[in-house]
């Protein structure tokens, strides 16, 4: 079992390597990957066996198990990803303009990999096939530290996936796994800023609010996703209802639901009775202020908590707003800066929304759920970052891009 | 003197107005503020007069002193730096381009100020107001934080911009700074997450290695410069001697200056007497490895830590290779990654160099003292970015700028 620094060496050894790959090389890698994964199924399948059967000995939740349980579908799934990367665009070497300075020197800015990512993530064991290939088609070496409850099928992926780069003659440590999944261990890698280029940590708030307390790495925060819809006094009160339902209960569990619904006062009395009839239905519990409650049969008081609560369950806060100013406030104070969105047929109303709502993706009209880098139409995702610094919502390859200048001069000094 | 939560709060909350603010009223604001700075050119240089009368009692060195130090002309410089950023484009706002997804959506991703940006520096007074007016200019907050040093000079410029910002009905909290200068307070600046969205650290070495051991709030690492010039065996003699001396001795102080220079074994002989007679007369010192001392007749031996150290003064370490392969191999091992030259004839010379060598900005046939946001056209500078994540190379406005997606639906639902 390799340590961290042995890890982080390997990766540094072989960044210039991948750096320079071709795009037909690194196309070529993918397919193979793709196919030693399909081959390696029952492998695969025995060590997530393992896995499962530890944690339902651990007494882990439904919901987590079917995070972990992987499936012939789910390993052809993850297989068709891969294969679905080589259509992406090579994201390295483009030089978007050029241009020559007072000196003469001619100056372009091209795009590179950003060398070794770092991804920290629980217990989906897709995430493992998913990041190792967006990161090796973006030139980069990635270091993988998966949670211990999916090890085995985390070790199994990634050996099969290893064994697609050496059959194409790719070293080996393009991807890694880190083995020692203790905490410590986690800890150092969070550290590991001489090796490490940028982490991306991948999970619940908790994991997030950890790196982000512990890291000297740079990171990429992702995920946390509060998320508002506000429905203004001229919404279409079909389309409002349509947007609530779809953005709480298609997937709840996901960051891009919405967890608190704001109405103007002036709608209240005619939406909130029709939205909880739909919502009833789905079993979705309402908490409202005291305003809101006025037109709801079922809905529990809601403390200050619930504003700031991303629930990813079957649980939707409502407040009734006064203004689409009060709107506004409400959610630059207590978003979490994912996806928020205003239902209006207002022009004005429409404009203030986008332009004041401080958030990654800012909709009018349409259900939060949309927040997707495939949906977004990048064919990929890596995550959905809620920071402002290097990339703010879904990211697809571009994002794991940095830039370097290239200067062309002929004997210029200053 | 408010604490840091108070500069949090009252910064967050004028970050909506300025994030809104016209490019007008931002540029009337900036003249005003170059205005302001003259007339209150007086109050400032004796505020000045008493930072250096402390330094001076307490020792401090020439280069530390000239640095502090103010004078008509430098208030002046900074007052014209202001009304230039006039002249620069409003960065906000941009749509650069739009699409329609699947679903219908139309989704553009448009620039956005970063928020609220700290900047963290030390002695020069002159970062107060060019930081001020760039963040101002792109409409961010800024929490500055100068050295203890020059703290009542930095006291009186921001009470002149601020000055300004009220006769433009602007809220002074768009521009403060923290009163209190210990290292409790730096180090609580560095962990304000939820008031700061990036913190940008401008100084010597030391001073981004404890920012980046320190903080949680995201950081753009600026500034630390071991380049490199490498002198290939096709290279023309004179231009290479003209780089190296400028690179060396145009102004040693700064972070593109050389600190390393490497030449191919084949041009050791001919060209190293001819660059150590014209460095002779500039006073540099000369650390050399065995094979480059045989040519050079002062030079002291090398040691491994020359290698690694930014010299930032008269001295420069000098190292034979025998090939690119290890030039720049030698290069990515010891780096900081912030500009590198190659002197050549070579074309597959200059494309391995800037394909291979990962530094922000990679020269072919010029000093590397041009990595600057002024050289490079940018009108602007706010540092240079060391780290991938984000910005690398030279900071313009455009680096002081998040995005966010805005979505134009018509009832979508997934």
């Amino acid at each position: 079992m390799k340590n961290l620094i042995e890890l982080g060496q390997a990766a540094k050894q072989v960044e210039r390597l991948l750096a320079q790959a071709s795009t037909q090389d690194k196309n070529n890698v993918l397919l193979e990957m793709a196919e030693s994964l399909l081959q390696d199924k029952q492998t695969i399948l025995d060590a997530n066996t393992k896995d499962t059967d530890t944690a339902k000995e651990a007494g882990i939740t439904e919901t987590l198990l079917d995070r972990l349980t992987l499936s012939e579908e789910r390993i052809e799934s993850m297989a068709n990803g891969l294969k679905d990367m080589v259509q992406l665009p090579d994201p390295i070497g483009l030089v978007d303009s050029m241009w020559t300075n007072e000196a003469g020197l001619k100056i372009g800015k091209q795009t590179v990999p950003l060398g070794v990512v770092g991804i920290i993530y629980e217990a989906r064991p897709n995430v493992t096939s998913d990041a190792a290939g967006l990161c090796f088609k973006s030139g980069n070496a990635v270091i993988l530290r998966g949670g211990k409850e999916a090890f085995h099928s985390n070790l199994a992926i990634v050996n099969s996936l290893r064994r697609a780069l050496k059959k194409c003659d790719m070293p080996e440590a393009a991807i890694q796994l880190v083995e020692d999944t203790s905490r410590e261990s986690s800890h150092e890698m969070m550290r590991l800023n001489r090796y490490i280029d940028v982490l991306i940590p991948r999970g619940g708030a908790g994991l997030i609010q950890a790196v982000v307390e512990n890291a000297t790495v740079p990171i990429i925060e992702t995920g946390t996703g509060n998320c508002h819809v506000y429905i203004d006094k001229t919404a279409d009160r079909e389309m409002a209802k349509d947007i609530i339902v779809n953005a709480k209960t298609s997937r709840p569990s996901v960051c891009n639901a919405v967890e608190t619904l704001l109405v103007h006062e002036s709608m209240a009395e005619s939406i909130l009775p029709l939205i909880e009839k739909e919502l009833t239905a789905w079993d979705v519990e309402l908490r409202a202020d005291e305003k809101a409650s006025q037109f709801l049969e079922k809905a529990v008081p809601a403390t200050e908590l619930d504003w700031e609560t991303e629930y990813l369950d079957y649980i939707l806060a409502v407040k009734v707003v006064s203004s689409l100013d009060e709107a506004i406030s409400h959610i630059n104070q207590y978003s979490t800066g994912h996806s928020e969105s205003i239902v209006t047929n207002d022009y004005q109303s429409s404009q203030r929304f986008h332009k004041e709502v401080d958030s990654a993706a800012v909709y009018v009209n349409a259900s939060t759920r949309y927040t997707d880098g495939f949906e977004f139409g990048f064919g990929a995702e890596i995550g959905i970052s809620t920071q402002k610094l290097h990339a703010r919502g879904p990211m697809g390859l571009e994002e794991l891009t940095s830039s370097k200048y290239i200067i062309f001069g002929n004997g210029q000094i200053r």
